[in-house]
C-alpha cells in the first residue's frame, strides 16, 4: 500500500463559522501528524449541513491520502458528520451493537437511562472501526478504503486528544512509512520583526535549495519573534544535522537577542537560570498589572525561584508597600528611571529576593503627556546588577503591555547571563 | 443585481498549515460581514501553491456570492494569490501603473529605491480595482464578475483591518441589501457547561422554529460560559425584539450565575460596580500568580478603582507583606479558609482598599495531598462583606488557574451586587 503522506483536516460545526470560535484542534493535530511525517495540505471549516459536508469529504478524499474530521459526532440532529461521510463514501449507515452497548452502559454507570437520541451515535458507515471515547459518548471512527484512510474525531479537545493518542497514532504510524518532519525554533526578543527578517533573510534564503531543503517561517507576537526551521525526509539524523547547521549559521548574526533554540519560552529560560544559580526573584509591576507575574507563574514549579510580587497600580502602594520615597515620585513622576529603580529595590528587599524587576509605564489609552506619550515604559532591575531603561513601545494598550512583559523578562535574562 | 448573502473566506499561507499559527483574520472578518447580514458558509486554509489555490477560488466562486482571500499578496515568489485568482477567473495579470507609482513612492519617502521584486505587487487581474494599503506595500483588490464579488486582502491584521474598514465595508454594504445579523450574549460563571445546557436547552429548543428564528450556541472556557443567540433578517427592530424576548426567557432559569447580557466581560462588570459605588479594590494572589490582577488591569481606566495587589507566592510574603500570622499558616496550611481570609484582610488594609479578594490554592502539577488534592482552591473576600469558600477545580494547571480567576471575580461581583 502507498504510504500516507498528505492529510486534510475538516473541522465541522456552525459555531466555527461565527466570529467567536476558531478551529484550534487542527493545530494540535498538525503537530501530531507532522511528527510522523504527514503534512497537512489543506484545512476546511464547514457548518452542520450534511450536503455541504458530504461534498467536502468527497473532494478531500480524491486529493489526499488522509482525511481527518473533527466535530459533528454528537447525538443531535445537528451532528451530521457520520451521515455526510457515509454519503461521500457511498456506504450505508449501520447500527454497531457494540458501540450502542458501550453508550448505554456509560449512562447506566451514572444511574441514568440512555436517551433515545443517543442511538444515533451508534450508527456507523459500513466497514468503519469504532474508536472508544474514554471521556464522552461519541465514539470516533476509522475508515479505510483502498490506500486511503478517513478518521472521524469528536470536537471537544479533551475527548479528541486522548482518542488520537490511544487509537489513531499507532494506526497512522503503520501507514505513514518511515518519514519524519523535524523542526527547530530560534526564539528572540528586543528586535522588531522587520529587523530580524533583514538580518536572517540573506542567510536562510538559500536553505530551501540545499541537499536537505529547509523551510523557514517567522512568527511574531509583540516582543517575541520565532524563526521556525523545518525539514522532512526519511533520515531523521540527516534532518537533525541539516537543521543544526541552519541554526548555527543564523545564531551569530542574531546575537544576544536569541533566548532559546530548544522551544523554551522566555519565562522558562528565566526560570532555568534562576534555578541553576539558586536565586530568588521578585517583581514590582505597575502598567503590566500582573502580566509579568502571571507569565512566570504559568511555569510549573515556579514556587522554587519566585517569591512573588507587588502590583503597585496606585502611587500610594508604591510608597506604602514598596517604600518608594514620595519626593522621588514628586520630582520625577511615577514613570521614570529613579522610581522604577526604587520599586525594584523595594520589592527585592521587602520580599527578600536576590534579584527583582520593576515595570512602570503608560499603557494607554489615556495617561500620555507630550513628554511621556502612551507607550513610554521604564523597566529596572535590582540585585546582581542595578540598571533602568526607558522604552517607547508602539501599539494599543494590549500590545504595549505585551512588549513590556517581554522586555522585563529579557532584562532579567541578560542580567542572569 | 442579486444581493450578496453568503461568503467564503480563504486564508492563504503555508505557515497557516503548521501547528503554530491559526487563521484569526477570518474571525474578525466574520464579525464585520455578519454586521451587514452576510453569513460565512465555509472557510479554507490553503498553502502557497498557485494550482491548489486557483482550484479553491474557482470552486468557491461557484458556490458563494462573495469570496474573501487573506494573505499571499506580498512581493515574493511565495505570494501567489494574485496569480491564482487571475487564473481562476480566466483574466490576465496586467501592470497597474498607479499601483506601481504608489509602491515606488512609498519606498522613496523612506529614502529607498523600490526593489525590483515589488513590481509583482502592481500586477492585478484585468478589471480589478486596487484598494490602497495605508500601512504596507501590498494593495488589496476588489474584483466583480456578474453578481459576484471577490476581495483580496493582505494577511497582516494591521494592514487588513484598516483596508477593510476604509475600502471594502461600504462596497459590500451597497451590495448586501438591507439585511442584518443581530446577536446577544448571555455570559455566566460558576456552573459547569453541562448544567447550563441542561437548564437552557429546554427553553431555547423552540427558538429556531419561532416566527423570527433564533440560532443558539454555547461557548465555554474554564469558568466562563457564553450563550450566544442570533437572528438574521431585514427588519433590525424585529430581530432585536425577538432576541430580547429570547434573553428574557432564559434569564430567570439561569439566575445569579449570569454576569452580563451586553457583551461585558466579568472584569468589566466588576469594574463598573466598583466605579459606580466609588470603591477601591485590592487583590492578594497565590496560586493564580497575577492572573486575577492581569485580567483586571486589561480593562482601560482600571487605575480609577484598583489600588493594586500582592502576589504572595512564598509563605514569607504572606507573613511579611500581608501580615498573615505564622501561627495561622502552621495551624491550617497556606491553602485554608482562615489563611485566605487573613490574606484578604491584609491586602485590603495595607493597600487601603475598600474591598479585597484573596486566592490561595494548589494549581498543580505537584503540591497536592490526599487532604488537599491538586485543584483545591480557597477564595476569600474582605470589606463590604467577609467570607471564604473552598473549591475543587478539575483539569490541569492552566485550567485550575482559569477557574480560580473566574471564581474570584465572581465572588467580588456577588458581594458588590
Amino acid at each position: 500500500m502507498a504510504p500516507i503522506r498528505a492529510a486534510e483536516i475538516v473541522a465541522v460545526g456552525t459555531e466555527l463559522l461565527t466570529p467567536f470560535r476558531a478551529d484550534t484542534n487542527s493545530l494540535w493535530l498538525t503537530a501530531r501528524l507532522n511528527e510522523i511525517g504527514i503534512e497537512v495540505r489543506r484545512k476546511t471549516v464547514a457548518g452542520d449541513h450534511v450536503g455541504d459536508l458530504a461534498a467536502i469529504v468527497s473532494e478531500a478524499r480524491e486529493r489526499s491520502d488522509l482525511l481527518v474530521t473533527t466535530g459533528g459526532l454528537g447525538p443531535t440532529a445537528d451532528d451530521v458528520t457520520r451521515d455526510a461521510v457515509a454519503r461521500a463514501l457511498g456506504r450505508e449507515l449501520v447500527l454497531d451493537e457494540a458501540v450502542l452497548a458501550a453508550i448505554r452502559e456509560r449512562f447506566e454507570r451514572r444511574g441514568m437511562r440512555m436517551p433515545e437520541v443517543n442511538r444515533r451515535q451508534a450508527l456507523v458507515p459500513a466497514g468503519a472501526v469504532a474508536l472508544p471515547n474514554a471521556v464522552g459518548t461519541a465514539p470516533g471512527l476509522w475508515i479505510e478504503s483502498g490506500d486511503r484512510a478517513c478518521v472521524l474525531l469528536p470536537g471537544p479537545p479533551r475527548e479528541l486528544q486522548p482518542m488520537y493518542d490511544a487509537h489513531v497514532a499507532s494506526r497512522l504510524r503503520d501507514r505513514a512509512g518511515e518519514r519524519h518532519v523535524r523542526r527547530r525554533v530560534i526564539a528572540l526578543t528586543g528586535q522588531p520583526e522587520s529587523k530580524v527578517d533583514e538580518i536572517a533573510q540573506p542567510i536562510y534564503a538559500g536553505f530551501a535549495g540545499e541537499p536537505v531543503p529547509i523551510a523557514t517561517t517567522v512568527l511574531a507576537s509583540p516582543g517575541r519573534i520565532e524563526l521556525h526551521l523545518w525539514a522532512s525526509g526519511t533520515d531523521a539524523g540527516a534532518l537533525d544535522r541539516a537543521l543544526e547547521s541552519g541554526v548555527s549559521r543564523l545564531l551569530p548574526a542574531l546575537g544576544r537577542a536569541v533566548y532559546s533554540t530548544d522551544g523554551r519560552s522566555l519565562e522558562e529560560v528565566v526560570a532555568d537560570r534562576l534555578l541553576s544559580r539558586g536565586l530568588w526573584l521578585a517583581v514590582a509591576e505597575s502598567c503590566t498589572g500582573g502580566r509579568v507575574l502571571g507569565g512566570l507563574t504559568d511555569v510549573p514549579g515556579s514556587s522554587a525561584w519566585l517569591r512573588g510580587g507587588v502590583v503597585a497600580y496606585d502611587n500610594a502602594v508604591k510608597i506604602d508597600v514598596l517604600g518608594v520615597a514620595p519626593d522621588l515620585l514628586r520630582a520625577h513622576g511615577a514613570v521614570s528611571e529613579p522610581v522604577a529603580a526604587a520599586m525594584a529595590r523595594g520589592v527585592r528587599e521587602r520580599l527578600r529576593a536576590d534579584v527583582a524587576i520593576a515595570v512602570t509605564g503608560i499603557a494607554g489609552p489615556t495617561g500620555g503627556t507630550p513628554d511621556k506619550p502612551v507607550g513610554t515604559v521604564v523597566i529596572a532591575v535590582d540585585g546582581i546588577a542595578a540598571s533602568a531603561r526607558t522604552f517607547r513601545f508602539a501599539g494599543d494598550r494590549s500590545m504595549v503591555r505585551q512588549f513590556s512583559v517581554a522586555a522585563s523578562l529579557d532584562l532579567v535574562r541578560r542580567v542572569l547571563d
